[in-house]
């Protein structure tokens, strides 16, 4: 293999490889990355056997061929690079090296044989379709804040991928709840993806997804079997096993009757919500909400440290109602809430509260009070 | 006491206390700050009995009287607090609580007897004089990065500011050195430190002073004891105990007849030490120089790993010459230089070396040799 190519692309493609690498690795294959070069274009390839990520970049290829480099060095390497250099990659198969020079930079680095890098199985996709990235950022970022991190509930550590009946016909949903509170976020369902199964996408899949989700104008092609999931761009393909497990009945824990309807200013809601829970110990940090007549007052009583209490105009017409909630959990689904006020749905201080941004039924969030 | 003050006064004010306050302490009043109003001001004081910070600022005092809070939840309320807003402090005797009221937010916080705070006891001084903040800035700034981590060698856990006979005159000097390298920065002596005695000023404590110095215009009052040392701005007084030990005969270590001379761009320099070091493990991270005819060649050479090469012109015209160096004392030391060229002056591989910025003789780096 021997090819030239610009660093700018190099590095953008390298970046997204290698952060699929995991830094503690007993297989030292696992930390390489596969560099393949072939036609005018080069490919690299990195995974941890749950995840691959294979990212094309442009490149004049002078010879064809194959091998494998630390992904983490290579790395380095190219960011201190100086920006706009070319970069020439040429691996030496008598050394089992593999050069690259930029400029008076000359690197060696040594290589593993491409033969006994990890290739992810292909799959057969049971569905195919296609997404702009805003409509899949939204999906993820406003549901992955409640993916459970308890590692023996196995089948709560991503986001239920499924399609549902949502309020306003067919839905791609995606769902993600750790049992403390709950997100469920609908889009429309695209065309190709009404026969797709449910998935459960990992958590560290959802952070490398989020990086191909940054641009506006890129449609991504997803596609889904039982087993896997693969999100695709015209350079990037990111494929990962989906959790094992079943994802359990959600909609049992949506409550349907709540009917006491505060409306608050989200970002005022979350900075009160910030400033009271200072003064509470780390562990159990309760917010005692109270509302009565269009006020609402966030409390928070500390034996030790002491109490703090802040005033917050509303719209809350019911009669008068007291309910705790841990601190992160509001500030946390106040902060999902991007143009309009945060809707509170309540029952009673013991039952499940629901949050929605105004009246918008496609992105609600659901937690659990706390007593206080 | 009870008084009124603008936030953003208030803020600046707590937020130096606070830095002096340990986040671990075993003794209840430590981690609290003093609060004390009278006149027209409000003073705040914390302390980790090593060093101590008053920090004076304006307010509108109702009734004088003072009380302690925790440093941290005070600091934390008030930096919440929307900027701009009156903020009010109450101390209740009754409850032994003190109350903070900013709009429609109310805390009340724990509070300990302020007879219970240790305050440091005063000193005679021996030498008072002034500088203005850049001058002290300089000096520390490229001196603390040579302070030495061992506990066991306490006697190096600060800088040593001291009077010297510098190459232009009397000079206020700072040395700091782990052994490794040193630094050794002077200044024109300022009138008034003539009869300082030397001292050695401890790590935590050139930390909190650099906030000190932010502010080109500020004029420093300096005035220092056998014990003790005291940095003074109008509104903030920085006290601290010196480290009570002997700094070391630097001046035996600095090369006197280094000959060899190299002249190279810092920044260039700097970065070309970064990149081939990329390859070498963290721990030998062992860099070679290898100098002739205006070339010098930086390598790095990982057997596992791989090798690296960097070239940069330079000035160098003596006889060929290989010597080998910690990447990360070579880069700090570059990062020192902030306007010419450093210039190295070498003596043989094993020797220590010199480093300076151009021809200025005001700042100089020595560094140990590695075998490579």
């Amino acid at each position: 293999m021997k090819i030239s190519i610009e660093r700018g692309a190099l590095l953008r493609a390298v970046a997204q490889a290698q952060s699929v690498v995991e830094r503690r690795n007993t297989i030292p294959i696992l930390a390489n990355v596969l560099i393949e070069a072939e036609g005018d274009a080069v490919r690299f390839r990195a995974t941890d056997l749950d995840i691959e990520v294979v990212d094309r970049a442009p490149a004049t290829v002078e010879r064809a061929g194959g091998t494998t480099v630390s992904a983490v060095t290579f790395h380095e390497i190219v960011r201190k690079l100086p920006d706009g250099a070319l970069v020439t990659l040429a691996d030496d198969a008598a050394t089992g090296r593999l050069s690259v020079s930029a400029g008076r930079s000359h690197f060696t680095l040594a290589t593993l044989p491409k033969e006994d890098f990890p290739v992810m199985a292909s799959s057969e996709y049971t569905a195919n379709f296609a997404a702009p990235a805003p409509v899949l950022r939204r999906l993820f970022d406003k549901s992955r804040f409640a993916i459970s991190t308890e590692e023996t509930r196995y089948y709560l550590n991503g986001v239920y991928m499924h399609v549902a009946e949502g309020e306003e016909g067919p839905a791609l949903r995606c769902v993600a709840t750790d049992g403390h509170r709950l997100a469920r976020i609908d889009a429309p369902l695209p065309a190709g993806a009404e026969e797709m199964p449910g998935v459960i996408v990992p958590r560290k899949t959802v952070g490398e997804l989020r990086k191909l989700l940054d641009d506006d104008d890129t449609e991504i092609a997803v596609s889904v079997s039982e087993t896997k999931v693969r999100f695709a761009t015209p350079d990037i393909t990111l494929t990962s096993k989906v959790i094992d497990g079943t994802f359990p009945d959600y909609a049992r824990v949506i409550p349907q009757n709540n009917t006491r309807r505060l409306e608050v200013d989200a970002t005022d809601f979350a900075r009160a919500v910030d400033r009271v829970a200072t003064v509470s110990s780390e562990r159990s940090r309760a917010v005692k909400m109270t509302m009565e007549d269009d006020r609402l007052i966030l409390s928070v009583n500390a034996p030790d440290a002491g109490a703090a209490e802040d005033e917050l105009p509303v719209a809350y017409q019911d009669e008068r109602l007291e309910i705790g909630f841990n601190a992160k959990y509001l500030q946390e689904i106040a902060g999902q809430v991007d143009r309009e006020n945060a809707v509170f749905l309540f029952n009673t201080s013991g039952d499940p509260t629901l949050m929605r941004e105004g009246d918008d039924t496609s992105a609600i969030y659901v937690v659990m009070p706390m007593r206080v």
